[in-house]
Parts: structure tokens; sequence; C-alpha cells
């Protein structure tokens, strides 16, 4: 059977988050719902990623085999048709080969963190932000960051309820840029743990307010505990960026 | 009484445009309602644009008279509290003197009209952007654009319940640029004409496709007749972004 890798964008808002849940709004849902109306396929999809309630994507890629060829044109305006209106659009669709696997041949993915800090709340960006009002430190956050690069034990980091059979993680970037009132937050690893992102960017708000510091992070990562962890970034900030794979 | 302009931002999607209507939810109304709740006084603001229903604001400038003295940012903090949760943010409050006038001391008006131009609808940024589909030629665009630069009778590019007095405007500056997918068409005048912008969008939008040349929209502004414009673009693309005053 055709293999197929469809690039996905989708506003997390709406949605119960990405996986699929009988009688719940999800992005699967909405994208194996446009599958079969166009191909009349029942399928179930891979995932590079399964994104929590209310985080974003903008380049997520997802894979599916169906029964026969398709023009990559077609599937890709023909899925956007019967996605419309929900908060789910197909950026790109591709043939690939049978080995290859959305989840598991990533080598890469990319998340970013947006906050707005300033006074005023966010306005337009209040789906796509977190607004935090009192001024932040970018400078200080990012040097902080680089204590958590490497592999490590990301137990502090992660949600009490991640199904990840290890906690041990290799983090490859997280950078911390100012541009104007925008604080972005970009990171990358072959993947991570359940909440990690959040996780991080909590802390790392806290080292901005002046709250904490580089070596408080290292403290936190060594102790190996959920509770030695500030409250979680909320999720409208997060967008999963893209993903790397072997063969590119 | 003591004067002051307030800078604002606001999503246009949630309101009836931003010209307060009995029963209807508008900018102005929540603004008015805020300083109300706030100061206890019920004030008719003044403002340097009406938008219409769906146009959203990064930098509208109005003003009030208030019949005491005020910290202005307290004026500000206390304005936002009271206007959460609604999609309306007060950016910036700053004491002027009485001759100040938002609407009449302003100089210059800036609009900002996004297009995203790619096959997939917009998701991420649906309440913000015009999505056009097939490409368009951002040079042939701007060329074109340059025809309306100067002083005109802009009857052609103007709605035909635009109340002003005179067709008459002098645009400075109609600017297209290509950001990857998307066209930011920046436009400046020292006031525009009710729906010239999206007007001038919408026929811009044609010359991008291939439909109109920079000479068809020399004779459509010759034309002084509504009829010769083209479909007005879409309100959620457009920004009013900033005003520039006399005293700055």
């Amino acid at each position: 059977m055709p293999r197929f890798a469809l690039t996905v964008e989708y506003d997390g808002a709406p949605f119960a988050g990405f996986q699929r849940q009988d009688g719940l709004a999800t992005v699967q849902g909405a994208l194996e719902a446009a599958i079969l109306a166009l191909t009349g396929e029942q399928v179930s999809l891979r995932t590079a990623g399964r994104t929590d309630a209310g985080v974003h994507a903008r380049g997520l890629v997802v894979h599916v085999d169906l029964s026969r060829d398709w023009p990559t044109d077609t599937l890709r305006d023909g899925f956007n048709a019967h996605l419309r209106p929900q908060a789910v659009g197909v950026l790109a669709a591709r043939a690939v080969q049978q080995n290859f696997d959305a989840r598991f041949s990533a080598v890469r993915r990319h998340y970013r963190y947006t906050i707005l800090n300033r006074r005023c709340p966010p306005i337009l960006e209040r789906s796509a932000v977190w607004g935090v009002p009192r001024p932040l430190d970018a400078q200080a956050m990012h040097e902080a960051a680089q204590r958590l690069i490497g592999h490590h034990d990301f137990t502090t980091f992660r949600s009490s309820s991640c199904q990840a059979n290890s906690p041990l993680r290799t983090l490859d970037v997280l950078q911390v840029t100012r541009q104007g009132e925008h604080l972005l937050i970009d990171t990358a690893a072959r993947s991570f743990l359940h909440n990690q992102v959040r996780s991080m960017v909590g802390a790392l708000k806290r080292v901005g307010e002046g709250h904490l510091n580089s070596d408080d992070l290292t403290a936190m990562l060594a102790a190996r505990n959920r509770a030695a962890c500030p409250a979680v970034a909320p999720p409208q900030g997060l967008v999963f960026m893209k993903v790397e794979y072997r063969e590119q």
C-alpha cells in the first residue's frame, strides 16, 4: 500500500488534544474523518507527536497508508476541502517509502514557545502566547537554559502522568531570544517527555523574573523530583514547529 | 479637565465594529464601559479611526477627558482589569494637552493588510489574514500600487455608503512586500475613505493574479466610479497600526 506523509498545521484551542478520543473533537479525529471522506478508507494515522489540548502545530508530520496511489496535490487539496471549517490544514503531502514512519523515523523535533512580555494582557495574540506582565531578563533565561542541554534524567520536567518508559532524554537546543515584547523559546531534541517543554518554560520564566538562577535550575534537574518543578507554562504559547527525518 | 490619550489594541472579530451601537458589542462600547467602571465617569471618547466589523488595531489612539488627574500607569492597568476578558486592551495611557484631539490632530494613519498566499487555507492565522491560494506576483502588485500614490479622487475605492464630504485624499504610501507565504500591504495617509484600504487591496490582488495591470489601475482610478472596483478584500486581514500626531 502506498504510504503518504502529511505536514499538518492546526490551532490547538478548539481541540481536546491531538490524540483521538471518542466523543471529543481531536486533531487526529478530524484528520482521519477527512481521509475517510476523500478516500473512503478508514485509517489510523501515525504521528510524530501527540500534543496536549491547546497546543498548536505549524509543521507536524503524520503518515497514512492508502490502498491506491494518489497525486499528492490532490490529497492535500482534497483533505483541506473536507477539513473545512475546522482549524486543521494539510500544508503538504508527499509519497514516502514503506520504511518511513512519522514517529520512529524522526530524528529531531522542534518546538517554539512564545511569551508576550508587557503590561497589557495579550489581545490579538491571546490564543498564541503566554502573557507575562513583569519584565523578564531574556539573557538570564538563556544562560540558565544551557544547564538543561545534554543527556539527563528529566523527571523534574515531565508530567507525573508521562507514560514514557525512561525519563532520560537528550536536549539539543534550548534558546531564549527577545524580539521586542516577545520572548521566543526555541527547543529541539530527538524526543521530549510529556509536558517537558512547558515545564522547562515554566522554570525559565521564574528565572526571567529573578526568582531562580542558573544554579537553581541545575539543582532542580539533579533533584529528579516532579515536585521541584515550578508551575507549568500554559499550552497556548506552544507550537510544534517541525520534524527532521533521517532520509532528509 | 485633564485629557488622556490611550493607545489601544483590539481583535475586531468579536465586535460589530468600533463605533458604539445600542445592543451590540463594539470596541467603543467596551472602552467606555471600562472607563465608567474605573472612574465612575460616563464619557464619550474620540477616536483616530472607526474601523469596520472584523478589522483589528495594534495602535489606535483615542482620547477622553476625566474630571480628575490620574497616574497614567494606573489608568492603563485599571482599564485593562475592567476590559478583561474582552478582546480590547490599553497598551499605553498618556496625559495630553487640551488642544490634542485623537481625530483632528492626527497627521498620518498607518494600516497593514496581510495576505497568506498558499494552497492550504489559513489555520493558525485564520482571523488575521486573507487566504489567497493562487500565486500572487508581489512585484507587479507593488508597481501597480504606485499608480494610486498622490492626491486623487478615490471615488472608485470608497464604499458607496462613505459619509466623507469629499472623495479627494492624498495617499502617501502603498507598499507590497513578500515575506515567504505572506504578502504585507502597508499604507499610510493623513486619512482614508470608508473601505478605501480594503478596496485598494481587492484591486491589487487581481493584479497579483494577472487579471489586471498597472494601466488598468490607473483607468479604474480615473473612472471615479465605484462600479469599477473589483471585490473588496475581507476585513480580517486589516490592522490599524498606528497614528502620527503633529506634536510628536
